[in-house]
């Protein structure tokens, strides 16, 4: 059951973008970008901090979203994993994670590519 | 904002446990073992597929974790990922990783651990 995961430490996004510190909006940006990707939303959860910050996830049929912003730092992290089940979601999967930064507009971004499981299970 | 993130893929988990197959099952496993670990939970989500398979993802104040089940493999895959914002909650993330291994019981096991993030954000 091979997958790939792609992993993004996001560093200088606007700490006052609605998205940054709202869960409503960040969930929002979530399920369009999720959808806009073509990948099958099965549920979500966000929940906000107090004072600021938002943790956040899309459980998809294809796999996961997950996101965490720290507004005060205009830090964030990110991770899209796909499983590649019954097709290669990894096309998805970019486009997903390529729509989301260009949302969030780092000035900064490391980024890891990991392929998850092998073609035997 | 540093923090590890555990990556696991679980092969030859039992596919008739209850955990393996059945959300609020699943649910009941991972948001005890968070606890049990000194986790802070802030959410959860979890989807039944059909005919079998279970996703979910336990939101924590020290980030999150992600969990995916393919019964009809003996599949699994596993994230466990901490901040370490105000101290360092990577002993926290190794025993709740270690409690879901313990708990599914795979006959063999891939791991990774990786950094993410520095300390200038």
């Amino acid at each position: 059951m091979d997958g790939i995961h792609l992993l993004g430490e996001w560093y200088g996004c606007a700490a006052e973008m609605p998205e940054m510190t709202n869960a409503e909006a960040l969930r929002t940006l979530c399920l369009r970008a999720a959808a806009a990707s073509g990948m099958t939303i099965v549920g979500d959860r966000f929940h906000q901090f107090a004072p600021t910050g938002v943790t956040g996830t899309v459980l998809l049929a294809e796999s996961h979203l997950a996101i965490h912003t720290w507004p005060e730092h205009g830090f964030v992290t990110i991770d899209v994993y796909v499983c590649n089940y019954t097709t290669d979601n990894s096309p998805k999967a970019e486009h997903l994670f390529r729509s989301m930064q260009h949302a969030l507009r780092p000035e900064r971004a490391e980024f890891q590519a990991i392929h998850r499981g092998g073609r035997d299970a």
